[in-house]
């Protein structure tokens, strides 16, 4: 299986209102919620696309339960999240008529020494089961900031490939553990290198540690730097739509390839089209499978292999 | 005991945020979570007055287990809230460094005609040792319009006085079931009666059924007309704070006078001081015990016992 690691899970809530105008009273027309956390929505893709997987990290309280009940309705995802005494935070994305959306994210759980402990042995015993593994979003209060970094250390000593998808101290300090993959954005790419030149920065980012790096560089498509070779995939044309969790989609193709043994060229191409589908289906978060399926025979992917 | 019925509760959630701008992202800075709806709110304030209550109304999903949660935290309140299949709404208040609030309420839970019978059982047999009743706040989808009307007659068949606090058509199709007390404020007098002379108004409240109508007029006090007379009771002076929850406060100063069986000007005296002191309390619906005492002798109350 694979496995994705949320520390810092969330119930994501959508509420839909007319126009939301600050200090006047909004009456809430629609509600939606769902399991949230980046590792959470890369395992729903992962899932979708058929690839078993597992996912950990943190949960607690009654916002907790609501993500685990709805993890359970999700078929294909084991649920190996490790309980804390604190509550999984809520994000509220307040989304209008005109498609426009105010995020309200609420602060995570605080984490005592005792239920890090506890996670770091539980994630040992799921790695030595995993085919690879996938470190995703924020940290919650109490974690240590180097926690990507030892979580990366575990999993190279039992061989297990490892994908990190962080940003600001906890990027930097992953890196620096040599992951076998990073998935930066531009702006997290830009804070970690200082350098906003996506391929110069890309290639720094290598520098600091990381094996492989894919910069996710929004309609414009992924920028790699790997051991294998470098490339650009770009997708047929700019879409309009929601990119939330266009990245998330981004990591979920690039490790169902990895797994699969795929070249690189085919892991971008199908991480690209994922994230296209993604920015084109009409629920947040979600991929259009036709969409997707279209997309995959028109990602444009140029480069060149490493000489070495 | 005294029994609230709040067909519609929430859970009331607070978030503080800096400032709130549309189509941004926020970092919430503090979370406050509690049990909501008018008949909880009531009921706490009746508990910290030292009268044992008993809540009741629909209860469902995993907000609905917070609620239950923070019900069981709150000493003197006995839950005996139905279980209903949907989820008790949220309701998110955003509060800004100013002080001022974006509220977002969710709607309620789609109620069944099984799930409102199995309540109005539940009422009857809890009405059988309540020495009084509220009737408190809106209605959730699926209960009829007609509902608190009902369930009036259901009160007055068993002997148990009676309080509406509602608006629009659930609290005009009420008036008519002849209700001991309404609590209506300033714009759902208006509402009901199409007029807005607040004298005129409670007058014609009473012709159409109710047999005491109290106003609530915001920081002018209150206006009472009933069977023993009439009566205005007016603060000390005007308060700047947070008006959330003073007119449950008014109910739970009322109902608390009518079991105490303390003469109108006395009830009223207390109500007003109630809400005075909610007002004041640092946190929303709570009330100030210290400036609830100190306010107690300083509401001003004139007015006339009916000749009759």
């Amino acid at each position: 299986m694979i496995l994705t690691v949320t520390l810092n899970t969330a119930l994501d809530i959508t509420h839909r209102v007319r126009a939301l105008r600050p200090h006047a009273t909004h009456r809430v027309t629609e509600v939606l919620q769902r399991p949230g956390g980046k590792g959470l929505n890369v395992a729903r893709v992962l899932a979708a696309l058929g690839h078993p997987v597992t996912v950990t990290g943190f949960v607690g309280g009654g916002t907790g339960r609501a993500v685990q009940d709805g993890l359970a309705r999700t078929p294909g995802i084991v649920d190996a999240l490790v309980p804390v005494q604190g509550a999984t935070r809520r994000t509220i994305a307040v989304v209008d008529a005109t498609g426009d959306t105010t995020q309200l994210n609420e602060p995570g759980p605080l984490v005592t020494p005792a239920e890090w402990s506890a996670f770091q042995e539980a994630y040992e015993v799921l790695l030595r089961s995993a085919s690879a593994v996938a470190l995703c979003g924020s940290l919650p209060p109490g974690v240590p900031v180097g926690a990507y970094a030892g979580l990366i250390r575990t999993a190279r000593t039992l061989a297990v490939p490892v994908l990190l998808d962080t940003s600001g101290e906890p990027l930097r300090r992953g890196v620096a553990a040599r992951p076998d993959v990073v998935k930066p954005n531009a702006e997290e790419l830009a804070e970690l290198t200082g350098s906003h030149e996506p391929s110069r920065a890309t290639r720094d980012a290598r520098r600091r540690g990381a094996q492989a790096v894919v910069a996710s560089l929004g309609p414009d498509g992924l920028l790699a730097h790997t051991p294998e070779g470098r490339w650009r995939a770009t997708p047929p044309r700019r879409f309009r739509g929601n990119p939330t969790g266009a990245g998330d989609a981004v990591v979920a193709g690039l490790l169902s390839g990895l797994v699969e043994h795929l070249p690189w060229p085919d892991r971008l191409t199908r991480a690209t089209a994922l994230s296209a589908a993604t920015v084109l289906a009409p629920t947040a978060g979600e991929f259009d499978q036709r969409a997707y399926d279209e997309l995959r025979t028109q990602v444009a992917v140029t480069g060149e292999v490493s000489a070495a």
